[in-house]
């Protein structure tokens, strides 16, 4: 399968090329540059007229509960243990793995639309979501989400499960991670079977680190006086290649801890914003070099799954709070919202429309009025676009969504089916 | 002319009606409530098919600069007096009327596509702007910016003009008030006259006060000490209707003030984050009884129109910055984002769908995926709605945007036409 992307204003995630074209063989990109120096290819199966948009990598949401869609806009505005404990734990009881799958084909069909072509997953009955991640053709990391309390090592049986059935599989779209729920969900002995497991199997970790203050000040009361990054870090669990979502309550040693065990981190600032979390502390992670990357997390708590809006709220939230206008570039936004989210789940060709690299990429609608004119095109992407500017969304080569239609999910039934699966969850009907 | 839209879900401004219809006689509403208690009309002119979608408020822009559309993007990420010293200022210095009209067109497409049907306006060429508002078929509220330096009263004499000309022009679709530009920019003498000239003419004040913490500061060394809020209330500014725009420096005196005063507050978190002026203090202002409404300001602050990014970043900013996640109800930005701000003009009858008010509603597609469970429909348009969902906006009854097309404004003439203005302006060219 050859695709042709023709008459595009092209960001390669470094450079921008006015007048360009892509060449897609396969799963895999084989031009990206100026149309007047493009080698002559085979005929395309697939031609698209560009019109002048922008073709630039797909977005990475670096954290998320997919499946918690159906539960979006669920008992918004409460105090984070109410949220929990009266709205969101009580729907999760009546969770199935059939909600889970079509809970997830709905977080897809969002994602898709929106440009977000792969995503960092951490839930339950997560092979239900890896076979709605293999039939969308979207990409993803994988992890079952690990708490201690009421399990005796199934979870984590099932987790490694998993990993041995899921990791590489979809022409290696999925990756499997292990999913260390968070400090304050783990035992040292949970915490230290994930460690062996991951160093086993290889694989990756996805943990939640200081989400919260009650967090961050109940790890130094229970872990003597440790910060929740302190106590990782001797556990071992960050020797590991980690995905870290949210760390906002982290301090100064916390952060040149994460530097020192090249910790990814996940930021969440909708999300942060919305339960009265707080501000992460983005400008220190950058000066010491940290890979920050961007997530919206559930949409239980955002209320949706569109990363522009982290994008743009990563681009002026820090400025505002800090004072300095100058703090965190476009073109900084941009690279978390793509290539570093790619990196942090361990895809190493995804994020940059470069020869040889993952055909992971999105079309944007030219000409709308809300991006005219376009002075600067880092700023015209992270401040002025809307996800609904996408029209067409690609994975791995092949064109997931084009101009309104999606062409692997039914989008019809998937809506349908979720808001039946969203009445039983919370309603119990 | 006669209106029917069938077939939404309405929400009128406080109340929600699943299974409603709206009927519209010409500039004004006769009918919006549940489908079964309609009463019989006479055949429509125009019959619009909602397909459940929500029928609303048409959003209420509440402190822009509209010509301002055509420095969208300039010079980002610099200090203020930066960008406004280097970028902004020699641009303006090319403004000539036809730029200004072309770009109050251009961001009249923007705002009707996103379901912005009102907006509070101050910049220069005014009569242009207002010929651009008349053609668009939109609503506003326009004031000539004046800064006393380098002025001898022509900038007044303006202002008064536009006054005779054009308040209450447009069916009353247009109002004019006096555009003060702030304290920093006038003198004891400059904002005296204005007052006179409110009075005289009963023009309301549309007003930037305390955006910046070096406005705030200076203030009290240039005025014996004394805020803005306190200097401009003893000026007797505050006595007469006012629309202040940013308020973010502001102290609990100045917001006794601002209550007693009744002055309106016009909340821009997306350009106080971008420009890194701080956030304003809602949740004490709306303790006080401050009627807070919303505003974009200019795109080359924000970058774009989209008062659908202000209202979920109201929701959630406050939230997240206090630690206290029950603060700023949905419920509480809605009324933010539509009637607060048409009061805040000077508009009545405008921000909710009741019988007898003008028809001014915006309709927002059905069934897409992000907005797919609807548990909270407050919610729901606050946190996941997106300014593209709109499919259809109306003002006075009239038209102006349906599923793509505008029907007063000709998009491609004025995109083409912004382009080029906006690289004279900014290029020289």
């Amino acid at each position: 399968m050859r695709c042709a992307i023709d008459n595009v204003a092209l960001f390669t995630g470094s450079d921008w090329v006015p007048d360009a074209c892509a060449h897609i063989e396969g799963s895999k990109i084989v031009y990206a540059g100026p149309r007047n120096q493009a080698p002559v290819f085979d005929p395309a199966d697939r031609c698209i007229d560009g019109k002048g948009g922008v073709l630039m990598p797909g977005l990475v949401n670096a954290h998320t509960h997919l499946s918690m869609t159906l539960l979006r806009g669920i008992g918004s505005d409460q105090v984070l243990q109410d949220w929990l404990e009266k709205d969101v734990w009580p729907a999760e009881e009546r969770l199935t793995p059939a909600f889970a799958k079509v809970g997830a084909e709905l977080g897809l069909l969002e994602q898709i639309r929106f440009g977000v072509t792969a995503f960092a997953d951490q839930y339950f009955y997560m092979d239900a979501v890896a076979d709605a991640v293999m039939q969308s053709g979207a990409r993803a990391l994988l992890t079952r989400g690990l708490i201690a309390f009421g399990d005796k090592g199934e979870r984590l049986a099932e987790n490694v499960a998993l990993f041995q059935q899921y990791h590489g599989a979809a022409e290696g779209r999925i990756r499997v991670g292990i999913g260390t729920h968070g400090e304050y969900t783990n035992t040292d002995e949970s915490i230290r079977a994930h460690v062996e497991a991951a160093w086993e199997l290889g694989a990756m970790i996805h943990v939640h680190i200081a989400e919260t203050r009650a967090e961050a000040e109940g790890c130094k009361s229970r872990r003597n006086g440790r910060t929740v990054v302190r106590y990782l870090a001797d556990m071992g669990l960050l020797d590991i290649p980690t995905l870290a979502a949210h760390c906002v309550w982290v301090d100064d040693a916390d952060i040149d801890l994460l530097a020192e065990k090249k910790v990814a981190v996940a930021h969440n600032p909708v999300s942060n914003l919305k339960l009265a979390s707080g501000v992460m502390p983005l400008p220190r992670m950058l000066e010491r070099g940290i890979q920050v990357s961007l997530g919206t997390d559930g949409a239980a708590s955002n209320n949706n799954l569109n990363l522009w809006e982290e994008a743009k709220l990563t681009g002026i939230l820090h400025k505002g709070v800090s004072g300095d206008p100058t703090l965190i570039t476009p073109s900084q936004v941009l690279a978390m919202a793509t290539v570093n989210g790619a990196r942090a789940m361990g895809f190493e060709d995804v994020g940059m429309l470069l020869p040889g690299w993952r055909a992971d990429m999105i079309l944007l609608e030219a000409g709308l009025p809300h991006r005219v004119p376009c002075v600067d095109p880092a700023a015209d992407l992270v401040y002025s676009a809307q996800g609904a500017d996408v029209r067409m969304t690609m994975v791995d080569g092949h064109v997931l969504y084009l101009d309104g239609e999606y062409l692997t999910l039914d989008k019809e039934r998937i809506v349908a089916e979720a808001k039946q699966a969203s009445d039983v969850m919370i309603y119990g009907r």
